[in-house]
């Protein structure tokens, strides 16, 4: 039986096979990944990302007993830029996360970033795909991070939550970093701490900013409002709720996971999900062009000519963006004699 | 006069005027940036990051203040991941940097990243060669945030500082994100906090394990081993020292000052400094290949044949690494009619 038969047939030692193919940027995970695509699209895709310290694994860990005891399966991918240092941290995780151990509905994979080329959003694309394909009902992405990419990761989701915790502080540099822009839910974990009003009063007002800029015609909007348009969808708006969690205790953990499914019958009612599954898969479509067509590049020029290039830019004798544009000239003059 | 020849001769105008050209990457940025770049090479890159909230604006007040005492001329690039929301924040942080206003020595900016090819990082390396040209003999850039994105932008500094506050969590979150493994320099601000010799001790753990890692013949170390010998430098190591601050009251800034001047003839003694821009400049050089390329894709592909095989993978009957490889055949079949 194929890879692909196994992991669809639910077969946990396949998936973890396909997941490292793809994370080490395998020359079969092309393959792998063409094959399990058309079983995609059933599952509701999470993302989970705040900034450090807010308590996301115990979160999660609540947050998933829940789900199991609704019935469904949960796939569960921590994202990890690539780190000699993490490897503690992550144990850590898991151990934050020990009560879901050795339950066969649930599946958790730390995902590290060693291709370069795409980089983690597109490693993390592909391995939310084999989930999805797997059969898993949720797809959780945990990102740590405030950054440029764990907004682009969280972007893909379906459903973005955005965990923060009380303090003005970290508020601002949410908002700051961009993230709060993705948000579809708001948890305040340690909601037990001081200041959780103020903050929760503050966010609201960010957010409030935040949809008014949005629907003031922005490039953005106007992009988002002819795919609407195209795609005869429904833009009702979803007001963003702020939820008050201890996720120690599991306190306010019913409510998240209950705006969670709100969501997600929101996005499904109002044809939302159609426009961001069509950017989700846009985003993928792009990258994959990028990709291949840079592969293509770097068979053709070797590491010789290459570091020729660099010898004589250190040198300054050139400088890189002459340099590139040399090399893509030399790229077109070789390339057809390489093709049949 | 050329805008080029303006900038180089240190009109702040048209520094300002430049810099925003390569925000909006515009078609003119990559002509200024041929013409700048025999002119750069003689600015200190420093790079300054850390999770949010630890006081990075307060601190670089204090030091970019110490640094005009000592007569540098100092360039500034706060790098702000595009934002609706963070117009507020930004404002916080140019007040935390009031004592800098009026000072014809220093130039502040805070870069976007509108562009989407290359991103943050090529807009930033951009942006410092500018700065670098533009005659200021350190050139700092500060990022927000622990994320991949700002791991690659820190990466290309020459002096990299990772600024901490006291806490273990927030520490492991930095170690985890693999921030800790390109310092240069680690700060733990706000030491006047309690758990300040805890957390000093835990990150000196974490870097004696991650130097180790780093000398056990890794993938990276071998190649940084290659270019070494190839650029016959004496690769003897620099001990990340952890200063401890209070950015508020000035204290440990002196030191901090001080070991930035040692690290930056550390690296210049050693030839460190030599490999430091060699890497620089292959990544300078590669993402303008990758951005090249893409553009000339962009421009012999219609929107209207994206939209085509988007519909037709949203239907499912192909997928998006499929398509993506049938776009490259359809590139190279159309490729060479177009060249002259």
């Amino acid at each position: 039986m194929s890879l692909t038969k196994q992991i669809i047939s639910g077969d946990r030692r396949a998936l973890a096979q396909a997941l490292t193919l793809i994370e080490n940027d395998d020359h079969s995970s092309q393959h792998i990944l063409t094959d399990v695509y058309r079983h995609t699209g059933c599952a509701h895709l999470i993302g989970i990302t705040g900034i450090p310290g807010v308590g996301k694994s115990t979160l999660i860990n609540s947050l998933a007993k829940l789900m199991r005891k609704s019935g469904d399966k949960l796939g569960l991918l921590a994202i990890d830029p690539s780190s000699q240092f993490s490897q503690g941290a992550i144990l850590g995780d898991r151990i934050r996360m020990k009560d879901l151990l050795g339950d066969e509905g649930i599946f958790i994979r730390s995902m590290a970033s060693r291709g370069v080329l795409g980089g983690l959003s597109s490693t993390t694309a592909a391995a939310v795909d084999l989930l999805d394909a797997a059969g898993f009902d949720r797809v959780i992405v945990e990102t740590v991070g405030v950054g440029q990419s764990e907004v682009d990761i969280a972007s893909n989701a379906q459903t973005s939550i955005v965990v923060l915790c009380p303090g003005l502080g970290d508020s601002i540099q949410a908002a700051k970093s961009g993230i709060l822009e993705i948000a579809d839910i708001i948890v305040i974990n340690k909601s037990d701490y001081p200041e959780v009003n103020l903050t929760k009063s503050y966010l609201r007002e960010m957010i409030d900013i935040g949809s008014a800029a949005q629907t003031s015609g922005s490039e953005t909007q106007n992009i988002i409002d002819d795919i609407n348009e195209k795609l005869d969808t429904d833009s009702s708006i979803w007001e963003v709720p702020i939820i008050t969690t201890v996720a120690t205790t599991g306190e306010g953990i019913g409510d998240l996971f209950e705006q969670l499914l709100a969501h997600y019958e929101h996005i499904k009612s109002t044809g939302e999900i159609i426009r961001r599954r069509h950017s989700r898969l846009r985003a993928i479509f792009e990258s994959q062009l990028r990709k291949q067509l840079y592969t293509k590049l770097s068979q053709m020029l070797s590491e010789d000519y290459c570091l020729r290039q660099l010898e004589v830019i250190m040198e300054r004798e050139t400088d890189p963006y002459t340099a590139a544009t040399n090399c893509i000239k030399h790229f077109e003059t070789n390339y057809i004699g390489d093709e049949d």
